[in-house]
């Protein structure tokens, strides 16, 4: 017997299913070997000898993924939100990368970045480093250290960049990516290798050809940007001629879905073209609401997402967004989409708080796996959130409470966190 | 000498105008008896025997208002967000007043609202009660205690509300808001009351003439909402055909501006003849964005008015919005107003943040006469901040650490708070 196998008595909530809350007062949740074995009124027999938690009062919900954040962003966050994206990128976000070419400076910040993680409500995350080999093994060891569960991508970036942050040729970038895996792809038990071209402006042709070689030999999964703003769609155009849209552009290479699990961040301006070729492909869309909103980038149509069958999750994208806290990406998920329909489009309603959670939990989960979701058969990933300090005791049922805590909760709410039954520190 | 005489040394930031930071890293301000006498390099002679507290890296920037906020709404805020205007107040907020009949309630209710002021960066603040004189009294006396200054106002209502929160006829409501000024006005130090129709829909003719004629002779200042949502603007134009627009059925009262100083909360959708007459009476706007979005009301056109000279500040608006905090306004206002720009109207351009830094600190403070700036001759109403969480050392302009602490900061941050020169417990 592990330290994975215990009871948790609380008021349980997770996703019933897009749009539902299944909820118990007061109960047990059994987890053994690091797997739900389900809730129950009273415990089961064969579970009498592990160690029951009373966690009283508090809540307990499935932890949060975090589908989309760049942790060599994380130091300038909350700054030069006045510009669109690729002035952005330019002006905060590329000298700031570069930096990581010291070995010094990206143990220092991505420990800062890690501790934030652990402070929060996040259990797994896909993480975008930058092309910086060195830098990008000691995220992926500062990961490990955490307990969290995650991918970490080196970057790829080999056109369209400033000469400090560009990789020198195709086939560089392409055979240090190999040399990266090699080294890192069973190295750890929590952190893997993600395939990571930075967005089609950043990569030639020609490197993405080679990255989807890469894809196909070692069997990775790939993370990128997609459709997020009108200059870049446009750009892209220009760039990629051949492509039917946007997302076309990584599908001719092999790295958009279909074999390789493969996550898009944003897709705010989407074509049906696109959507079609996302479902088609079981795309995961890594929606990222504070970052649209500080770039003016937009809002996606997150409702029509989830009614279509989309795989949907949420993404703090630091630093378009300003905070790695879930709770604060769900509840301007909601605020978003209420603003699109307002002021856009009637014909796509707000998100309730039901589906917010979702995202958060079992949407961006299952990039992962059976994760998200507290039900029988599922890695157990958990938070223990006191909500004592708004709270009335007796008022609320428990998914009132949970809706409550999307738009007060922070980290400091967070009383235990467990990642696949792990109890890591927060 | 009293103890609002002293000196402060640290990194301070106020508005200079709407559009700019005024900064001075590592100086000097003095606060005589309540009151800024400036920033200085070193301190000049007069002032020589001071106490000076060394504020070291942090930043010293004016204290926060919150131009509108609903005090007894605060135990369900975060709930309910599902809804437009008229459902979420008959549904969430009418039952939920309605208990501040009890006044034991209302102690222990108000209580956890003013803690949360008083922990946060507000300084002044505009609060709406019940229409329940006790406990609007308990307020008033725990917000006295607070040191905070403010204006509360018990509420009138006598049309299109529940019987149970409803006053008994225009006579009655208004003889009982006289009672409760004339118990009131000269009672306290730091909290005055304020003229509080709820809004037109819940106001008849009658009572807004009462209210007219008792701020003629009480000179009281008026509060209430305004233009806020589209199915509450039609609803006005049925109740009221005699306005010329939603703001008339309040200026033909004496209760829109000119003589009475008078807040507006949302003032979303104003036309431009109901913009005219705002400016040319001086009514000052609470522009409330969390709640504008929470409540799917829309994004009011916050840089327009800021352009054309309107008097603009923030407001909470809790329940409408989670969140008593003005940072968190601060940030939301800036993010919808991208979103206004990006989905709805390219003419009105987003807010940058020191417009809203204006917003939080003189546009608002203006309310309550020379308050919300620093500079020579405010009172001296001032937040210290401890930015260390998130700041590098060295690397970032005062004007760069202000605007990342509208994203980053909340009430953990703030290490002393000043009202009128007094110290008061964060």
């Amino acid at each position: 017997m592990t330290d994975a196998n215990f009871i948790l008595k609380g008021n349980i909530c997770y996703s019933r299913d897009i749009s539902r809350f299944q909820t118990y007062e007061k109960s047990y949740i059994i987890c053994e070997r690091g797997i739900s074995r389900g809730v129950f009124d009273v415990i089961p027999e064969q579970y009498k000898t592990f160690p029951l938690f009373d966690c009283g009062e508090q809540l307990i919900i499935p932890g949060f993924t975090d589908l989309h954040v760049h942790a060599p962003q994380f130091p300038f966050r909350g700054l030069g939100m006045d510009m669109e994206l690729l002035d952005w990128l330019n002006t905060n976000t590329f000298p700031e990368e570069a930096r990581y070419g010291d070995e010094v400076y990206a143990r220092q910040m991505y420990g800062k970045f890690v501790n934030e993680l652990k402070r929060g409500g996040t259990t797994r995350a896909c993480i975008f480093a930058t092309v910086h080999i060195p830098a990008t093994k000691i995220l992926m060891e500062l990961m490990e250290e955490s307990g969290l569960i995650s991918y970490v991508g080196k970057v790829n970036m080999d056109r369209n960049s400033p000469d400090y942050l560009r990789e020198e040729s195709a086939e560089c970038s392409a055979e240090d990516t190999r040399k990266w895996i090699e080294e890192t792809g069973g190295r750890y038990r929590f952190t893997k290798p993600i395939l990571t071209p930075r967005f089609t402006p950043s990569c030639t042709d020609e490197l993405m050809r080679r990255l989807g070689e890469l894809q196909k030999e070692y069997q990775l999964p790939v993370q990128s940007h997609l459709s997020e703003n009108y200059q870049e769609i446009d750009w892209v155009k220009e760039l990629c001629p051949a492509a039917a849209f946007y997302g076309d552009a990584y599908d001719m290479f092999g790295l958009f879905g279909r074999g390789p699990c493969t996550i898009m961040a944003h897709c705010v301006h989407s074509t049906e073209a696109e959507q079609k070729r996302m479902k088609e492909n079981g795309v995961f869309i890594a929606h990222c609401p504070e970052s649209n909103m500080n770039l003016a980038s937009g809002v996606a149509p997150v409702k029509k997402y989830l009614a279509e069958g989309q795989r949907v999750g949420l993404g703090s994208d630091v630093a378009g967004g300003s905070t790695t806290s879930i709770f604060r990406a769900m509840s301007l998920a909601i605020q978003a989409s209420k603003l699109r329909w307002r002021l856009k489009d009637e014909t796509v309603n707000p998100l309730t708080a039901q589906e917010t959670f979702y995202m958060a939990t079992r949407g961006g989960g299952e990039f992962f796996g059976k994760v998200g979701s507290l039900e029988t058969g599922y890695e157990f990933d958990a938070l223990v959130i006191d909500d004592s300090a708004w709270d009335i005791p007796g008022r609320y049922t428990v998914g009132e409470r949970v809706e409550r805590m999307i738009y007060l909760a922070d980290e400091r709410c967070i009383r235990a966190k467990y990642v696949a039954g792990r109890k890591c520190s927060v």
